[in-house]
């Protein structure tokens, strides 16, 4: 299964690494992670640019389909695999940990919301503290960190974790009971934020979103992808307290 | 069909625009635009924040169902709506203009990466624009056009359309023979682009594009959205050439 999936790009990068937990989650094996050489900007070069226009990271082939957007991407993968996963884990309580498709209208339409919301209101802040924090430190001529994007995103982040807050002390995945790709596609920028920058408090001081990055983090899948960002993100990572 | 679909916010607004033109598209006659006062922001207050927690515009209730997000509201209509449409308009080549979910896998993929591509590519571009050039001057306080600001984001809109002129030059919509949520999520932003500002020519400029956009503009359901945007943006119409 998923012989000839092949993805473009950079385990540490977060919207790469969303999409290879959406891979492991929906127990695609053997996908091959093909590497792209940022600093040589080879993504902004042919042949990559043939495979995907905009010059960004991820792209996805599977056979004849080349794809590009890491949420199109992770819908197509949990689409097209997840539904036959072998490999459904069963939680500490004895409940089979689904990850499935919405089946109602209704449900669809609430996890469309809630991605929407990552994409719309989470990533937008979260990204600009990762990479102000985490990232430019990665980058050779990154440059300085700016202090006042950080404060002004970390206040953002702030009101839009406030809102979660509320949404998951009623429910434990943003979309309700089951995880879906609504939570997953939160994966990579919240592992970078917890674990790369001093900014991990913003999660860890609400007690509904922390058990919520608790359940998240804690499933076999998202500790294989950490593990692959850790190759890169190792020399950023906060001492543990 | 419809009854009880109410949309939450002003027919001005692009993200709200999109929302009504899938409505009309899907051919749900008895909706309600229940106005919201952005001046008084009422937006950021409740009990608008019950229904939509984030404080923005537009927001959509169905019966029980009540979504925030422009894409994820348009996607639900569309689905629930679009499929039995009673109104699936005539060509004038005689073909019939479908307005249908993709049906594979891999159309739905390649429909989700162009509806990306305008939530993540096209519109963080073509916004600061419209906001700079038009929205501004609608607002009591607005403050000053930033033509700085529409410097850098003309330059990236025409790089994203040189993309999209290759893409347009070999299909006729953004996924493929079909017209869909892909491109009618641009709905709103071009028109005011085109109509409201002096930067039309991103689109005109580009045969491909201008050929595109003409086939939307076209629709019976975007002339009456276009109308309904006009009452409140006609001061800002552009003369004719």
């Amino acid at each position: 299964m998923g012989g000839g999936v092949k993805v473009y790009g950079v385990a540490a990068s977060p919207f790469v690494a969303t999409v290879l937990l959406c891979l492991e989650e929906a127990g695609v094996e053997d996908y091959e992670l093909v590497g792209v050489d940022m600093a040589a900007r080879e993504q902004r070069t042919q042949p990559y640019l043939s495979r995907n226009p905009f010059g960004k990271i991820p792209t996805f082939v599977d056979g004849e389909l080349t794809l590009f957007e890491s949420r199109a991407i992770s819908r197509y993968v949990l689409r097209k695999y997840g539904r036959t996963s072998a490999s459904s884990p069963t939680t500490a309580a004895g409940e089979e940990d689904l990850l499935r498709e919405p089946s109602t209208l209704e449900e669809s339409a609430v996890a469309d919301v809630w991605t929407e919301v990552e994409a719309h209101r989470y990533t937008p802040a979260i990204s600009h503290i990762v990479r102000e924090c985490a990232i430019k430190r990665l980058i050779p001529g990154g440059g300085e960190r700016d202090q006042a994007v950080v404060d002004e995103n970390v206040a953002k982040l702030g009101e839009v974790l406030d809102v979660y807050e509320q949404r998951l002390s009623r429910s434990p995945y943003l979309a309700g009971d089951s995880v879906g790709l609504a939570d997953l596609a939160h994966f990579g920028f919240t592992y970078c934020l917890v674990e790369c920058t001093e900014y991990g408090a913003l999660v860890e001081s609400r007690p509904g979103v922390r058990a919520w990055w608790g359940r998240i983090s804690a499933r076999p899948a998202a500790k294989k992808v950490a593990a692959m960002m850790n190759l890169v993100l190792n020399p950023l990572k906060m001492p543990s307290a």
